[in-house]
């Protein structure tokens, strides 16, 4: 089965349009955690298993982990590795290099690691995102139109016709030959999901920008999901894993994780 | 002193302008070093003895050691700490997320493992690229026309009077208030990089693209270089380090790095 039949079957499944980030802070995590052995770990653990119900994605933020050296990196392999097969595992690393380079790239995330997907940088062009996607269970998520201010620096540079965020849209569109190709587009600029969404009809989202960054819940799922109603999957992190700081935190995860899967599936 | 300056003094001391690029692939190196328990360190190291007369910088393509896992990371951790501090080491690691995520990862590359520069990628636009350029001994060389057939896609995606790579080399002109800013310039689109020399002519190049890839140095050079003959480093990876597959693979680096040094030398 291809990378996009199989998320839509587990967003069905599990009827859920949650994403679980997994930006896991040394100095957000509660203090008490700090005593295990690998503290990274222990507290995704706990995260994960308070949110798998509600759950369909969990995006493993790669800075996160890597920042903490190859501990950091043991910790990320750990925890792809603890994820049940009934989600989708998204690497959140934004890779993308010349061929050769990004091939070793997809090594390391499918291969090595084994997660679903990946989110893919497409400024170097169709050869450099290539790689990740000649495996059709394996999907891509390609920045399109991202959720913070610099989105506005090059992702709008525009000819009058069409802004750079746009023409991604549409290569992305025709890159999509395996259904294995999805976008990142942020829930920040509404207006901007709603063109990206005319002009890749078939792709899936990966959708960040609600909760702590504050996008519109009602705007976002009107634009990002196709008629059926699927189509997009809801990034929460920061608001949903530091839900408590206390003894509770993973109960309080789970808790929020239910309230954003309810919620949007009520706007569906 | 900014990275700068640094970068600048190093050249100057090393007399050259070489960079040399770990991409440290296990099915490419000598089958004897596979016997050793670490084999990419164990032939980074010797690359580096090898060629550290002939060069002013290291660049490590960190896709190369991800692929290997928790195992890969902690060669590449070893491999940077046992560079020398009299050259420049870059983490070629095209980076780039919203502003929390790329303090994370300015953190991994800067403070975890010392690297002095790190590539970058623009796309996510100013507050991407910040948290790299807070501390001015620190180096960000960020992606502006790259050297493969992609690169046409979206870099040369043009208003009529400025393409994408062009903006982008204005405004992290702009950017380099610490004076620790520099740009990727192909050396395969020789045209595009003198373009780019006009725009940014304050700012270091590093320049992929001679040797495997076929870019021209008479170009190169005479493009990328600023008026007093410096402002640019020159990576070689393939075309060094496998420069012989056999037992004298390190002399051959090192006669491969030399030669590289003294033809830019005499084209300056």
């Amino acid at each position: 089965m291809n990378f996009n039949e199989r998320l839509n079957q587990i967003c069905s499944h599990k009827n859920s349009l949650v994403c679980v980030g997994l930006d896991v802070d040394l100095k957000k995590i509660p203090q008490f955690i700090h005593q295990q052995r690998t503290p990274q770990v222990t507290f995704s653990q706990a995260i994960i298993d308070a949110t798998i119900e509600y759950a369909a994605a969990y995006k493993i933020n790669t800075a996160f982990f890597e920042a903490y050296g190859t501990k950091g990196w043991d910790a990320m392999t750990k925890i792809v590795h603890y994820l049940p097969d009934d989600v989708i595992k998204i690497a959140d690393a934004k890779r993308g290099d010349i061929g050769n380079t990004s091939k070793m790239y997809a090594s390391a995330f499918f291969q090595e690691m084994n997660f679903d997907a990946i989110t893919v940088n497409p400024f170097l062009g169709s050869d450099a995102v290539a790689p990740f996607l000649e495996d059709e269970t394996k999907g891509a998520f390609i920045l399109c139109h991202t959720t913070n201010k610099g989105a506005e620096d090059f992702q709008k540079f525009s000819n009058g016709e069409t802004a750079l965020y746009e023409l991604v849209a549409e290569q992305v569109q025709k890159w999509n030959a395996h259904n294995n190709c999805g976008l990142v587009v942020g829930a920040t600029y509404p207006d901007e999901m709603k063109h990206v969404r005319r002009l890749a009809p078939e792709l899936p989202f990966l959708v960040p920008g609600l909760g702590a960054q504050g996008g519109d819940f009602e705007l976002a799922i009107q634009y990002a999901l196709m008629k059926n109603g699927n189509g997009a999957i809801f990034n929460f992190s920061r608001s949903v894993i530091y839900a408590s700081g206390g003894e509770d935190f993973a109960e309080a995860a789970g808790q929020l994780a239910k309230q954003m899967r309810d919620e949007i599936n009520q706007l569906r």
